[in-house]
């Protein structure tokens, strides 16, 4: 299938191109960047070749077309996504967008990300792309939104246990640290090296967006009404989030009943692994798994499980591919074979 | 007064011998490495200058005697410092052990440390060097239980709190990130800068050795009985700790009225202070400060501390110093004025 | 064809089985690890899942034929390698040594390595694996050397200059930086994180033994004696190695004319781009590539080729695996498409 | 002595701050900052104390004057500081600027930094402020050029050689390597995070403008004129500069003796240390030390020279307060004798 990345400079879109070149039947035609039309992105990033798309084109539906699009990928920020899609109206391809602007019920959206959210109806006609958890209407749907990145670890980590009731869905507190691509491209003071290296910050504590798209995803899966607690890091690496999910079991089992249990639940699920031993970002960085580790604490009778992402992979790009994956009917792991990079 | 230094090549040391360098009533007599005695320090770590006590020389009594030691610091790991407390019977100095050995009631040790503690009527002897909260009787003190990094961190931010009932102690769930210098000096995979750069680790989840010093010391102080979930987690930098304790408050209070609240509790603490910005391990790293956060989420109601420590200064070698500058009667900040490093 | 890779834990080892997996035409049939046999490999490492090859094998001839081994990858070190290579004696397949046990003749290795070559009819059958200048002799050979990370760097970026005489041969001053996987896995003090992090260290001053690889397959391919002066760095990252060599010319050129020159030296090569921009180890690492930048001062005459590779991919497996493409028959480029991962 | 520091929320104003805080003799008075004038120094960053001097002046030479300024530091960026040096006209206190604004002749300055230079009769005013080799007129002196981080690690290597004609000036390649401290606060593609780590960038190859200031102060001090090749490097680390000089010695020496000629040249230098082992940076960072490392190799003949400062300290901060304890008549080791951090 025919692929156009929009917002074709940050970080999303560099990490969809480097898996699209290696997927065995996803090409890219397209490269849209409205800041850098007519640039060349090779002669933005060192690493690039050049190429028939490196030239960065404008976007416009008429070019969408021109190009054979099949699957546009907005890789552009929340707020800006939107933009794309109104203009977008009734174009016949299939659009995963990676941003917040389609996760969230318009008022909810409004409260946590400070603007207007996108119009009602179009957001309803979106389908969550947890791929794991929505598969069937991922199947039927033509305009995606791609899950965030902590929304992903943490979703895969408590849905199984809300699904089933076995954790009180009042206690659920949630720590998760991230590498400093999940801040984006942006310069900011935050994100130059001499400040985040050899530092750990703590950042929009109880405020995150993710949260309440948490919330509404574990509702509207499980019907079960959550509350979380986020405490959201930047950590100094470049990939990989690390949630840790401390919990109110409501069943009593053991750590390896749990992990039995885990096991079972996500038992055909080839990106989904249960970890036996201490759980690290490394495990998953660079691939588009998500590994689970679970724990329980003898003395407090609390559970604890750690899910594993890499945030570009399986908290953005990857999944994307394995949403469009999954949209062309191609098998689920095309393209998403490669293992993390560990060294 | 005379400092000697017994474990001189570990990470403790090494922050102890250039702190006391800098320090303008300490001075150090000997530095003791039994399995490296009559080596030079200085030849195993090339930044060291050449001085009177760079030859390492081996433990005994009248050594220790000899050189007029007042000031005997431990910086042996644990399972190591009580052999030595045990040879200096009833020597006249102060003793100032970074270990684990002195901290735990001996059953409760040798539940999580693994190995046999120390004599009971030893261990009782032991003031725990907590500087903030044990200031008294470590001035009268000869035997200190330097506490541990983690400790520190975590019980600055409790014991306010436990002091004076503000929270439920059964509901303590802390996440705490570490530098490697907190994982030791010993060549472990998990240390070989391959394994630990770009990743993130959990270890010893529910299992940690300051679980028990915390729960211990909290009841000591504050007459409280706690039990805290404690995950603990490697982050690829070499100095700095921050953890965060999500807390069921049992008073209402905003978020300004908390940092109003602990920034009175602390108010005469020169080391104590209590922040406004998002917290960052850089706002203490290369200082003997410990920065306290304060969040509470209107929509849960929970209360988070966040406490941000050195882990090789307030956490080890700076509190040491701390405890020793209360033993000698000089002011307690003295030789510890150094800012964070920043940069 | 199917592949069996001895020293199945070390890091070239990783680094072959992450890229064969997603080979379209090499497949791993067997690890052995005399160190570890019978143990699972994906306990040893979190991120590698269970499969049929995952049980750790130990070494034999008859084992190698009963898994029908085509490709026998020695991922081991200098000094191990020889003895596989002994007792392999005349079995058929391909042997592709990643060590540096096989690139020297007997005299200059022992000279350098401080211990016993290989018998010299051994050594002389084996050819030097530097695909780009070696591809005939490669795809006739059944005993490959595969070649040094450094001397892959450098020796890519001598060769054109010296082949057409372009330069002195006795001015030739080379600084090179690698990542600490370069160091292997052993661990050391110097790659303790808390050493290497924060840290650059110059390391085997003029006695690096990749000093007089490059200078006989220099001589080798070119026919002119050089005599280099190499200093090499750890740098604290992962992966990657950046060389830069200070010549002096023999004929004068502009930057551009010298860039369109080593354009020209290497137009049909898939793995070699000239660079334009300032050069960087993040435009190779995670790739097969060698990116080459050529700078003219015109202060002093002096020219200066930089040349970046991925010390784990074009330094070693990659390599090993471009060469196992040549031996095969396959494209050149089979499984080694993957852009370098730049986030 | 009282201090004021112009340019106060940059790098080396933050560094200055620090060290001053511990010096004996000197204290801050005023901090300026002409772009955030009456802010808080200490919002700005987390780990600063609130004091009588955090609320940024505006710059005035009223001021100045008022708060009864000895010594004014201009810790501002090269085409900023000459601004102020002029409108401080016949003011009676020191001026040390650390910029590159005041150390090269009028022409040369226009050439390299692309901008309009300072007044010749005001340049040619200010001493260099190399103290080890020009103690003598920073005594005298009350405008001083405090040396670039590159030019410093260098010259102090070559500086002896030159003196004495130990070497050929005409052969001289240096390769040297900095944190990302060494580019400064501003936000850059280069200084985000996640491209600068994992990376290492060879920049401003030939151009780098401490190439002008190495060869005319070489020139001045020595009467040689030298011709130098310099690339310099970032690396992914804060602080600490690496210079390593391939050279041309014209007297054979051996390694020890080439070593034991260092140390007697800077016999009485208190921050010049001649170092026996592999140079690493980490034997410098965090404090003001220059270690010089000889390398002689027995092939070439070359003589290797490795400098190793923090780029912040003896580079930029720490040398600023070594020339301000000469001009005072202060020890001149008085506050600057903390050690490296090592960790």
């Amino acid at each position: 299938m025919k692929c156009t990345i929009i917002g074709a400079t940050g970080y999303a879109a560099i990490e969809l191109i480097r898996m699209i070149e290696l997927h065995p039947y996803l090409e890219i035609v397209s490269l849209i960047s409205d800041s850098m039309t007519d640039q060349d992105i090779n002669l933005l990033y060192s690493f690039m070749n050049e190429n028939n798309y490196s030239r960065l084109a404008k976007f416009s539906v008429e070019h969408i077309e021109e190009v054979e699009t099949d699957i546009l990928f907005l890789a552009t920020p929340s707020g800006i996504s939107m933009n794309y899609v109104k203009q977008l109206g009734n174009w016949k391809g299939t659009v995963i967008d990676l941003s917040g602007d389609l996760r969230l019920e318009k008022t909810l959206y409004e409260k946590w990300y400070g603007h207007e959210g996108i119009d009602r109806l179009i957001q309803r006609k979106a389908t969550y792309g947890l791929t794991e958890w929505k598969r069937d209407q991922i199947k039927q749907s033509r305009l995606i939104a791609n899950p965030g990145c902590y929304a992903t670890a943490i979703l895969l980590g408590l849905l199984p246990l809300l699904a089933e009731e076995m954790i009180d869905p009042a206690q659920i507190i949630v720590h998760a640290s991230s590498g400093l691509s999940g801040a984006g491209k942006t310069l900011t003071e935050q994100t130059h090296h001499v400040r985040s290296n050899e530092n750990v910050r703590l950042y929009k504590m109880n405020r995150h967006q993710h949260i309440p798209e948490i919330e509404s995803i574990a509702e509207d899966i499980t019907g079960q009404k959550i509350m979380i607690s986020l405490a959201t890091y930047l950590v100094p690496l470049n990939r990989g989030i690390m949630a840790t999910m401390t919990l109110q079991p409501l069943v009593e089992k053991t750590e390896a009943a749990w992990r039995a249990w885990f096991s079972e639940k996500y038992e055909n699920e080839p990106f989904i692994r249960i970890g036996q031993a201490e759980p690290e970002i490394k495990s998953a960085a660079g691939s588009n798994y998500c590994d689970l580790s679970v724990y329980v604490d003898p003395r407090t009778g609390r559970l604890t499980v750690v899910s594993v992402i890499d945030n570009m992979q399986k908290g953005a790009a990857g999944q994307a591919i394995q949403n469009a994956n999954v949209v062309c009917g191609y098998p689920e792991t095309s393209g998403l074979t490669q293992q993390p990079f560990f060294i």
